[in-house]
């Protein structure tokens, strides 16, 4: 079943408020296995409403849309759709006791304009709305002026999305499901320190000669997610077809996994850590706080992470973490001998097991011919020793202080993930 | 000058990323005066892509797209734009210069697939991208298939919002104002510790009776942004409509504003102490990096900030910033007293003037009935003397840990910066 998504409202055309609607019902119904080649956002005008949802039903079996299911006089979704099935309206019993009641329990009285939620187009599915007085529902039927299209669903939710997602989960995915026979499984395999065009020429021979599962690699703040998805009869099938492709992909590009379906570096490093119970810290001045900060991200930090310390100035570096002045004068604070410290003092001060350090220049300012900006040490100590790395992070993107710091944090919580798997308690 | 938003990219059709460019674009284009009836998306798919521009084409003046302009094969959007206008693509010399600059900056060898970014069709304009390798481009004129259809424009921009948004102020505004008389000029006016609504009721009847200037409020993270937009023959005369505006604002909100055209509290906090010539260091807990991390991210923070503190683990908020045993037993970690402890210990152990420190439960596990998720303490420790303030953050959020971390981390800042109008060197 072919669905598109046609979100009604002014708001959103005026840039007033993020579509986070489509973005939910994109991905549940890309779960459902369900196909969905458009979305598409209109304002609240009867005439191009109506044009937008001809153009949908041209594409698709079916039509998703939020909005434009309130009381008030602009709001025409439901009667624009009805008329497309030449469907008239009635007085929905239950929907107008459920409002009333709605107004009985807020102890406001019903204003008269809500009586226009509880109509209904003959033969329409009604979604009860948990959260709010407009019902959702579902038409389905030939259109009055397109016949020849067959068969046609008009599925309509209100715009709130605390009323609409309850209602997608409780009744629009029943009602969808009923007529599907496929089930679609994805999983993502995250890489870190490859970019996404040298992953995908690694990968193009694989990606080209298959078609399900298919790999789709996307690009996301010097990470590449690979995206899996097969379809089959039932999820098991599906998971079936999907495990080999994990070896092809560990074959081509093993050395940048850093895991499956995990969703972040600092949430593999997390898991890793409890898993083995092993605790780390971090000492950061470059980065200011952003690895300790994308750690403590994550529910449940607290039982592997303690103590981080952010060294901006040299004498907290020397006060905090023992960091020898004599190392600074002579080798700069940029430099592996003083990410080295760092990170041997955070371990010695915290007793974790594994320390990260960074030291670098962010930029935009601060940059010399010998220590440009993007220049980026990081250190990890454990007790096997200490480790350090130098990074160019000044890509393109030159002076990008944000992603200079959010890719100095990445390696450091790569090479604390690494430390952390080759490291028994 | 009628302007449609085609956004185009697989991965927000499968819901994997919200579509906050098509949001970035409309906001920008209702500020500039233009009109804005659609929103589309649609895959990398050449015949759908095809067909979806021709939709747009056939109601808008001007497309302004998003996604495709990459190295890959599914990246096809600059290719079945230069097609519609029958142009021919050829090597654009800045641009592969660029791009192959690129790469030897960050120390890849660039795949052969890059030099199709540097293609660009006859006679279009090309936006730089400072922060990427795909340039931007605009093509003007008269449709292949449609000449009947008069002048039309499209416009392409990189998809990750991080080089689209720059671009889009750098080029695409000074293109799309190119074709209009009239001048547009905005500013914001921030503001922390009131919600949107409650700004919004107060500013109503204010908002209700301008034209010109208009007030826009947009709420973001906890915090309101009012946006004042002007439209002149020129910029000073825009300017001048402007100027009356702050006082009704003031007057109506003074208390709540941190500042105009500011960006963010950490940049009102940084650009207020850099003034002043004062320090800040943080203490934090429950906000695990993240106030340091704002601190940090502004260019030249190194001038204010020495030293941050994260102290997850009780042992680690003593060992490092003092705080005493028997506060933590007596009152526990998420209490006044710790607070109070932390933000002294801070300025004891950096020497900054202001030191700030956050203790609570951010979720969404830890929390109690006397102690529920939400609950934060905020310490400001100065040479006046310390204050302590308790935040409940868990309302509406219900228990969204990312949420309560940075509206904990805002009031930090937020207090911050009121210790700093306070204080004398």
């Amino acid at each position: 079943m072919k669905i598109e998504i046609l979100c009604v409202g002014t708001e959103i055309l005026l840039g007033d408020i993020v579509n986070t609607n489509a973005r939910f019902i994109a991905k549940e119904i890309a779960a459902l296995g369900l196909e969905c080649y458009h979305q598409s956002v209109v304002g609240d005008n009867p005439k191009r409403l109506k044009e937008s949802l001809e153009i949908a039903f041209a594409r698709a079996d079916a039509v998703i849309m939020t909005g434009g299911l309130g009381p008030t006089y602009d709001d025409l979704t439901k009667e624009t759709a009805a008329d497309f099935f030449g469907r008239k309206m009635y007085l929905h019993q239950p929907s107008i006791e459920w409002i009333e009641g709605f107004f009985k329990r807020i102890g406001r009285e019903m204003t008269e304009n809500n009586r226009k939620q509880a109509m209904m187009p003959e033969g329409a599915a009604v979604f009860d709305n948990h959260n709010g007085t407009a019902p959702g529902l579902a038409i389905k039927g030939e259109l009055k002026e397109h016949p020849e299209w067959g068969e046609k669903i008009a599925i309509l939710m209100p715009g709130p999305p605390r009323e609409m997602v309850p209602m997608f989960k409780e009744s629009v995915v029943p009602y969808l499901t009923s007529f599907s026979q496929r089930v679609f499984v994805s999983h993502e395999v995250h890489l870190f320190g490859i970019g996404e065009s040298a992953a995908e020429t690694k990968l193009r021979d694989v990606m080209e000669s298959m078609t399900n599962p298919t790999i789709a690699p996307y690009a996301k703040d010097g990470e590449v997610l690979l995206r899996i998805t097969a379809s089959a009869e039932n999820s098991e099938a599906a998971e079936k077809l999907i495990t080999p492709v994990y070896g092809i992909v560990e074959e081509k590009l093993g050395e940048y996994i850093y895991g499956i379906d995990v969703g972040s570096l600092q949430n593999a490093l997390v898991k890793l850590l409890r898993e083995k119970q092993l605790t780390v810290a971090t000492a950061e001045s470059c980065t200011g706080g952003l690895i300790a900060k994308r750690i403590t991200d994550i529910p449940g930090a607290s039982e592997v992470f303690g103590m981080g310390a952010v060294c901006y100035a040299n004498e907290i570096k020397t006060k905090l973490l023992g960091v020898s002045e004599e190392t600074l004068k002579n080798f700069g604070a940029v430099s592996h001998q003083t990410a080295k410290e760092m990170a041997e003092g955070a371990r010695r001060v915290s007793g974790a097991d594994i320390a990260v350090s960074t030291t670098g220049i962010a930029g935009p300012g601060g940059g010399t011919e010998e220590k440009p900006v993007g220049l980026v040490y990081v250190g990890v100590s454990t007790k096997a020793g200490c480790e350090t790395f130098e990074l160019r992070l000044a890509r393109g993107y030159s002076t990008d202080r944000d992603l200079i710091r959010w890719i100095a944090a990445s390696n450091a919580l790569s090479l604390a993930t690494k430390a952390a798997q080759k490291l028994e308690k």
